[in-house]
């Protein structure tokens, strides 16, 4: 959510490291897309489709690349990159927490747990025994903390997120509400149709920086550790089974569930809906699109996709009918060519 | 759940505004399905491949339409659309909140957040600074309302649900369990390898009479807000992402997910499961079949679908291997027609 | 998570009623794979492929089957089932509560609700009127339970759980953190474009030895009851809608979704990320795999499955959209064999 703030654009091209082109004193206080921005924002061009819009916004100043600054009317600051410019950017027009470091009454803090004293412990906040919180961690409400769970420096957790025991934090995590680190993995042993679960005993760890969104779940390990790596950034209602590791600095969209004792590499780029199957492998910088059945492991980078196009109704169910006569038609087509060339 | 409630057949067909076939001084407590219902219970109706059980029923009265009125042996309130009787009827029946209004002792309500006196404030609720709680709201328990939200009347969010700072509700809401309206939107900047984390300075805007269902997920805007327009219902675990926007009247069933900037029209109804990529375009009252992977906009009203159908596995591995030769299969095809033509 | 205990061979050989072949007064401290298993501690041989490690394993003992005892170098304990032993062995290193029973002063139980004197009810917890809550049920931290919801003996309720009025527990049920039970039905009739609520008026009943994990959302009966019947375990963000009965002993795995109505027999196992459309029927024993869209009953035990496979995307992208000729090119198979065998 934004607040309200006042830079002037020498301050924000000195930030960004950028040139300014432009009157250094004018004021900004908000950024906005080049078709909505009035005076007093700034604005970005980061996909050259929206160059059109340049000459006609009405944004005080504009991020630009080199080769699309003249086409501006505005001011501009001009960047090699800017939407990572926008990104540096729009983090000093978000609302700061007006919280005050503390525990709050209503937190419920076990004598055993060991809360640094500039974090924000917030109202309903409960922390068990044995458990650490970092400097200058914020638990905004209703958070649950486990035994012997450990949160490290700058952390933020929103909201209802719960920690099982075990759970570790890097330094600068950002876990959104309803998120859940530390649940049970789903194993379980059968014994003449029962089911026989199997204490999970391996614990979570999440590296440095790395972001979990709102309704994502992941498990403890069954033996050995879960592990989400440096930079990893999780999307909302993700599912990550127990062993799964996830190397540093791959995004993940929403929806992708990863079963159990997968790798997935570093750099990897997986969008939404993604199922990943169990005791897989996939190396580093590796792509897959919305809705892939991971069903093997993936050896070699590139972009991996699988599913079938959308078509209105009616001609999706006769060509779905016709999925299940594939193998058939396939033989038919060889014995159509063996007669072929047999008549030739 | 069921509340014990006794209401008359007189008072039954007026509420509904139909025809009573009947004895107007019969007691009703409940409602339940024709094969079920027994003496003091009302059924309907609705699907007219149920007309079967109309002879046998137990129930003492049943909602029909004209035309099935003289099938039945009980009392009849005779409607247009029975099945929209049941549903106004069934509230009737429901369970009422037995908690009185006032901000219950454990709740947390900051002094610069304002609160409707006729609000039910539940235990361990916690209300951030210039949040505003309308008439006749109830926040069950454990929920959370981040800075300056506010909460139409009569809205009704039970426990555990998570609003963020900027979130509006229209009237007449209903937020169920687990639900989290506001979180970070996705939206990183890569700088070589690394995500930068780009500042969500949107909120969400959610119109009247919407029902949110448990778990869902939904997205603050990047710049501008997230909009959920009147009318609409959200099953569960459904995930919005940053942007979206939903036009009035249109129904989402569970576990759909809607990539970042796709604009939903109105009265449209999406099915469970379904994947919807980001920035495009959905007409008004297009119908979309579960599971169903849209990739590009939709621009003409009708019914959409992608998939392929479940088969026994073994039929299915022949037919899914076949899959990964189906442009080469094609092009086998059209050569045979080359040669079947030159032969000609 | 491990908790630190130590057991003797003799002790574990008793427990699993195995045949110790070694050093009975030999302390375990852990369980440990066979990679990774060193001094104090005891691994297992489940799968076959791993019987390579056994003769270079550094474990103190080994649970293994009959024909594989003699691979061993170390001690071991001789049963049918090393998996299953390995699963009841791992629940006696399982970390155990530390909280003591009795009602935390933050908690909030209402006057009209009744609650076991050896249940643990944390920091937090909701408990509204007319809930009955059994003997060591352990309700960990901000978890609410509706009116009149039982709570059987020996469940665990993790944190953040939410339970609507009227949801009955069986015994010793494990529910995991950001579950929701008894949420409404996704339930309306349409009048005029508009949404009309139908008043979901039944329950939800969990058999006994139910595990729900993380994020699942079970609604309540519109006028039945949803029902889970003793003995199914469910991972974690699975959706199962109104009026939903899964028989007993059926495994589900996480992100499926089951549609309003659907009946489910007794040891099926669903594999993650199955979508089941409503109002059919799966008789038991049914196996699905991951992924598939289960559009009709299945009436027959066995394997079923769909989807496509992943393939490197620009493979893809011409078998899929081959896919949209399906119909037009079984079309023209037929029409060649039509001419090739009038040609013969």
């Amino acid at each position: 959510m934004k607040k309200s703030k006042s830079l002037s654009l020498a301050e924000i091209a000195e930030f960004l490291g950028g040139e300014l082109r432009g009157d250094p004193a004018r004021t900004i206080h908000a950024i906005n897309t080049l078709q909505d921005a009035g005076p007093g924002e700034i604005s970005f061009l980061a996909n050259p489709a929206y160059a059109k819009y340049l000459p006609q916004t009405r944004a005080s100043a504009v991020l630009v690349r080199p080769k699309e600054a003249d086409l501006c009317t505005s001011d501009v600051i001009v960047l090699d990159n800017p939407y990572l410019g926008y990104a540096k950017l729009s983090r000093l027009f978000e609302r700061e927490l007006t919280q005050s470091s503390g525990i709050h009454p209503s937190a419920v803090v076990h004598p055993q747990a060991k809360v640094a004293e500039s974090a924000v412990i917030g109202p309903g906040v409960v922390i068990a025994a044995g458990a650490v919180i970092g400097e200058r961690v914020r638990l905004i409400a209703n958070v649950y903390v486990g035994e012997d769970s450990l949160i490290g420096d700058d952390c933020h957790l929103h909201p209802n997120v719960s920690l099982y025991a075990g759970v570790t934090l890097g330094q600068r995590v950002i876990v959104h509400s309803g998120a859940v680190i530390g649940s049970d993995g789903f194993g379980f042993a059968n014994e003449a149709g029962r089911w026989e679960r199997i204490a999970q005993l391996g614990g979570v760890v999440i590296g440095d920086d790395v972001v979990i969104g709102a309704g994502t779940t992941i498990d403890r390990g069954a033996l050995d550790d879960t592990v989400i790596e440096q930079g990893v950034i999780l999307d909302n209602q993700i599912q990550i089974a127990h062993n799964v590791r996830i190397g540093a600095h791959t995004a993940i969209a929403a929806c992708t569930g990863i079963s159990g004792s997968t790798r997935i590499g570093r750099y990897c780029v997986i969008a939404g809906a993604v199922g990943i199957a169990g005791h897989l492998e996939i190396v580093d910088k590796v792509q897959i699109t919305g809705m892939t059945m991971v069903t093997h492991s993936i050896r070699e980078p590139g972009v991996y996709s699988s599913g079938v196009p959308i078509e209105p109704n009616a001609k999706w169910r006769k060509n779905a009918a016709r999925f299940r006569q594939l193998d058939e038609l396939a033989r038919r087509i060889r014995q159509l060519e063996k007669g072929s060339s047999s008549s030739n």
